[in-house]
């Protein structure tokens, strides 16, 4: 048996859907770079010019893959005009290949950036087939490009470009959850546009902190900025079948922060919820 | 010329969709286990919910796939509160890791189900990462973990878990088709939502049997329960070419079963047509 | 380190979507053929039936693939009927496994064609299971599987089939952009349905030779055949960004042709408009 050597793996995520060429412009650029490079699609669904998105998703699933692994996430509304278009190295081994436009929020906190370097255009730009003069697509003539010259081993993280302060790295605020006493409070970090499950920013542990069990009922108010929008009384459990179907459901996500849902049915539809830190929670007994 | 060790593929369907970050959750834990398993795509779109339909679509596609094949399926509106989760081996020496909640319906009459085993959590669930404490994303925590293992060579059919009787396997009842002289009634089985074609259970063997010919306007009706939905003469022919752009046609499908389409358009969506046990078909001549 | 032998990639593209088992059934034939063949889904949401669209993106996108990628397009409203089966060889040494059908047109302005052969049902079909019967899905039958043959090495090119001339190929006539002295004309020629932006086929260069720059208002007119659909002074700049949120501009797109977007919306949407020869487009000072 003979081993083939292990190359780091791409991971993509965007917002171009599939509906148009630019995905299949991307994939073709990484394996005319190196043959041999694995190409997984994480999504091409990230809503639209949405960085905070991008954000949350790339810190949902990345510690779920191997360490080496290169994640390229072009969510780029300002693709073209002045942001940097980068490679950040994460304290735990993984490359993330981006514009830093918010993008790096929440890695930012939570697996922590070691690095972070601003691609050089003049030596890791895609170059020929009239690709010069073109200053919209990004995601195929330097990111993709870019990561796959990484990912095959062609260039170091030292040759992606000049590094920069990862305090410079750019953010988006995010409120923090809050416990007092018996009262948790938080916001709808994301939510699924699929199921329509809403996740809060709360952990677990402050429920627990706050004594609420699987099984209780607790008061539940959202507000869109200060407007009551939802408040009732809602079954804490560990799954959505606990609920009868088209009853809400208040439960512990997979990333073990809180969040609401309708058993077979969606929550964020039905009451108009959107995420934010303009969409407050607030839970008691 | 080296080849490498071939290891089974693995292919999901979901109906997860590409929206979140859960089948980028589930792809990464699968590379963790072994950074050379292959992973297919056969769809994160199956309706939600609809184990029925995932049924369907497994015994669709399913023989066209190398035998050793693995299938993940997971379409699991009961994750979390009491239902196996399984690994069902077909006599035709596929795998099968699914909720056994009426997905294996199809493939239990077709392909045969040699053995099921139910999966043990205590050694074939992902460990760490926070994830022991959630109950609401067995895709990633126990589906994709358990298969890549089993894919891999990790571990053994017989060590997914204890093996249950194939008889105790959950499936949805599906009526039968019948033939009575120049008579055939049957259900619709499956729409496709994207052509709108309606496939229906009758084989193309009914239809030589009754007389039936390319070229003959055939009588249709349709019934939900008892209420008719549709009655018309439809041209009985091979593809849909064959019928005016507009004109719906009656046809054998790529199953060998009966199907209804509209030429260049969607006959689900013209007539308002649905599937299952409630959506009657009846052909004459 | 043993690299192992490169096969050819297997590039596809259709308008089946995900939603039913009809992409999971041609990829099980393709590793049926050979377990080592890699499968990229380049789009499987090409606009129904619509063999232009088929045509544009694969012109696309083709060239940045390694040479040699063998590309399956099944945009296929004729299937079963009367049209040819086909592999098409490019100059530039692709292979394109496609019903000719207009699927074609640009790649043989472009990339050019040097032979072209229809593929021979007789050996080159897949047999057995049942497949023989049906007249419906040559995706499965005959594209997906002849081109696993041939990217496999299993067929030569000159196995296929028959050799028929590359001025038989049918083509779609597309409109010729124009220039006289300040004025530019030309056609939309696609649209992207995800973020609205569209494109004509006029390219960046008559644009300069015309006199007009970056940071120019042009004067814009749009004619859905003889009617103006929109008259304005739009801002011809770089990228999207450069216009203010909400406003239209004008730009080179990816292509080195002119594009026409609004900035973080969809031009196509906010005015209604579509592509084909009867959108036709004037750009003057």
């Amino acid at each position: 048996m003979t081993e083939t050597v292990k190359k780091s793996i791409l991971v993509f995520q965007t917002d171009f859907t599939f509906k148009e060429g630019a995905v299949a412009s991307m994939y073709g650029v990484v394996k005319s770079v190196d043959h041999n490079l694995e190409i997984i699609t994480a999504t091409h669904e990230i809503p639209q010019f949405d960085t905070w998105s991008a954000s949350f998703r790339l810190n949902q699933y990345m510690k779920f893959w191997p360490k080496g692994t290169v994640f390229v996430s072009v969510v780029d509304p300002g693709v073209g005009t002045h942001r940097r278009a980068s490679v950040a190295l994460t304290k735990s081994g993984y490359y993330i290949v981006t514009p830093d436009n918010g993008s790096l929020t929440h890695i930012s906190k939570t697996e922590k950036i070691s690095a972070i370097r601003e691609i050089d255009e003049k030596v890791n730009r895609l170059k020929g087939m009239g690709t010069e003069r073109t200053s919209i697509f990004h995601g195929r003539d330097l990111f993709a490009y870019c990561a796959a010259k990484l990912a095959s081993g062609k260039i170091t993280f030292e040759e992606v470009g000049p590094e920069y302060p990862v305090k410079a790295i750019v953010t988006h605020p995010i409120s923090k959850p809050e416990i007092s006493g018996k009262k948790v409070k938080g916001i709808f970090e994301i939510k699924d546009p699929n199921f329509g499950n809403v996740w809060t920013n709360i952990p677990l542990s402050m429920f627990t902190e706050a004594g609420f069990k699987y099984g209780d009922y607790l008061q539940v108010k959202i507000f869109n900025n200060d407007k009551l929008i939802f408040s009732e009384k809602v079954l804490f459990h560990k799954s959505f079948g606990f609920a009868e179907k088209g009853e809400p459901i208040i439960y512990n996500n997979e990333q073990m922060n809180i969040g609401l849902a309708v058993s077979m049915g969606s929550f964020s539809s039905r009451y108009n919820i959107d995420y934010g830190n303009n969409w407050n929670v607030e839970v008691t007994k």
